[in-house]
């Protein structure tokens, strides 16, 4: 049962018994995804937040030259939706994709209002993701202000080095702002 | 009295009693400050979360070449901190200091854990901030990826008009990733 991960996810947070966990994954669909399936389209009413119980998802936008452009990964165990955009209901300014095969929970707004008012314990799980979420979106522009392009990759892979191997180069590429061709490059440098 | 400022951010998202609220705010110190005051040290242990109550604080790094830059602005009914390093009470990555006069309530991370034991509907709070602060970070990093140096420049200004005019010129360029020269270009040039 894929609901296991995310009571085991929460109970890393709160204490909560077995009758209550049963009953907050009750709010949330279960779907399987294969590689390349949009979840989110940019444009679209953002009515959904995902959590990844398998797989890896990325929120990415096509760029003024039609290029898509990868913002935020997500993989097992993390959040994720244009939470911008979830919060008032309106268009997504972002698409969401699986990268690979993925199992992936995910709850409407108005099953999220229900959620936390039913369960106001929940919005300390919540108020902990998002305060971890946040304080590493300033540490990744601090990054992107800071480090070259090529220390940006090597950061990125001592920091994340399964990932690296997981994902799709030109994604990463997309993700940290390069080239597939200029990655490419900076992985034979380090080899040669 | 400084804390009505909280008080009254605090019941824009929650329903409160005026006694829980009198109650919440005494968990905070109120401290004003000059301009150009460091309010938090990189290196040092990050134990505090910062609301603005008037003013304007940055969040700031030292990089390799030993200039400052701006990483985040927190004006009015803003918090601000290292979150991560918060979180562990670890070091922090960022210095905090005043960029105009400012009368700030600040919050140890003890009394942050006491305050969300004792007031639970406080979480409900925080998790708003955050879902916010991090959907903001999300679309930061999208504008960084996606539009040139001149262009993030004119969406800023169109989106916080006063708050261009009300920074020094040369935080905007750090925080937008130019140089004070560039900036000053690109300004001339809409005037010309």
């Amino acid at each position: 049962m894929t609901e296991i991960i995310l009571i085991n996810h929460i109970k890393t947070y709160l204490t909560l018994s077995e009758k209550e966990l049963s009953e907050i994954v009750l709010f949330f669909d279960c779907h399987s995804y294969n590689k390349k399936e949009t979840l989110l389209f940019a444009e679209k009413r953002c009515d959904r937040l995902f959590f990844v119980a398998d797989g890896c998802l990325q929120l990415y936008f096509i760029d003024s030259l039609g290029n898509p452009k990868t913002s935020q990964f997500a993989i097992e165990n993390w959040w994720l939706t244009d939470f911008l955009a979830f919060q008032d209901q309106r268009p997504s300014n972002f698409y969401i994709e699986t990268v690979e095969r993925s199992t992936v929970l995910s709850i409407s707004f108005s099953k999220y209002q229900e959620l936390l008012d039913k369960f106001p314990k929940m919005e300390k799980y919540f108020r902990i993701i998002y305060e971890t979420a946040y304080g590493s979106a300033l540490m990744r522009l601090k990054y992107v202000h800071s480090l070259s392009k090529e220390e940006m990759f090597f950061r990125f892979r001592d920091s994340f080095p399964e990932f690296v191997q997981r994902v799709p180069q030109y994604l990463l590429a997309s993700f940290l702002g390069l080239t597939p061709e200029y990655l490419s490059e900076i992985k034979g440098k380090q080899l040669s």
